[in-house]
């Protein structure tokens, strides 16, 4: 059995952001060398998602919209966690909606995707240095 | 390693639906050979789940009502991804809450399941052939 | 291809609760003798969760409190499902939330995770015994 690992560093300059990341998943694949297998890609951080969805910019403008009906950052007071001094329990409901991170299929080398599947860093708590981890096992 | 893959089609003929796929997803198993290892099975379109849940008819009507209020189909107006000519946001945002897809395990060459554990293909976007990929490594 | 299985089994005083499992997971991993691999943490029941955010009890509050607000446990007769004789539609709604399961990689045979992450088992329908399967592959 071949296993692989590596961290993505992120730093979305925003609270918020979706980061179109599978040319980096990709990346790990090929350097992996695995050609049957599967790739575990999850966010590091609990206020962050690894999803798979659209690179669509209206459709993030929607996640963005329908997030923060679902888990509102404001008002901050509202949520127990931020009695700790943390103002990013938002962060860690929307992070719950989105997902942890993704499982994908490698056949033959390569990603085993729909037309459409794109894997995406999603930041709800950003303006600082996250982490992606990437692993990989497979022959 | 021993790796399997199979692609399960499905033709929803309404806009919305739930099927249950586990017949389908044991026979794979059983083709695949593998005693010990993980099945994944995930919808390769973005406007589409797996997930685990009950096969209980008065519970998908449940989901498929929670869903509508969590994410309303209409006014197709209020989401930009639908300024694009499509009118499926609701379902990339419906997919969400309900996963894009499950790793289960495999013991004994059986799908490990606690007792009401069955696989759904939950349909948001429908009246289209779509697919579900099973990808299944072990030994 | 080294394998693992283990069940762990709660009982939760309550209808909803919260569980850090981390240590079990921890003990699971070092039994099984993986170095490199993938851990699969799942609920075996379809009222509850096996998910990955912070040992932090304000936190949790926000968390039952959403929860109740985005699929509230009253009125029972609101739900289909509830129809059956079962009171426990909203524990399935939750649970789709907050995710079966997860996927953990292992690295240097141990749960390779950022700062803050922590496995819990979340209960939406306690006062009965309930089981986690934990599933090891790897070398």
């Amino acid at each position: 059995m071949k296993h692989y690992r590596k961290e993505l560093w992120f730093e979305i300059p925003a609270r918020r952001g979706f980061v179109n990341i599978t040319p980096q998943v990709d990346e790990c694949l090929r350097e992996s060398g695995v050609r049957e297998g599967l790739v575990l890609v999850n966010a590091m951080h609990i206020t962050a998602s690894v999803f798979i969805n659209d690179d669509e910019r209206g459709l993030h403008q929607d996640y963005e919209r329908w997030l923060e009906r679902l888990a509102p950052h404001e008002p901050v007071s509202s949520y127990r966690h931020n009695d700790t001094g943390e103002d990013n329990a938002d962060a860690h409901l929307k992070r719950q909606v989105m997902g942890r991170g993704v499982v994908v299929a490698v056949t033959g080398g390569a990603l085993d995707f729909g037309p459409w599947e794109r894997v995406f860093y999603g930041e709800f708590d950003g303006r600082r240095r996250k982490r992606v981890l990437v692993k990989i096992i497979g022959e």
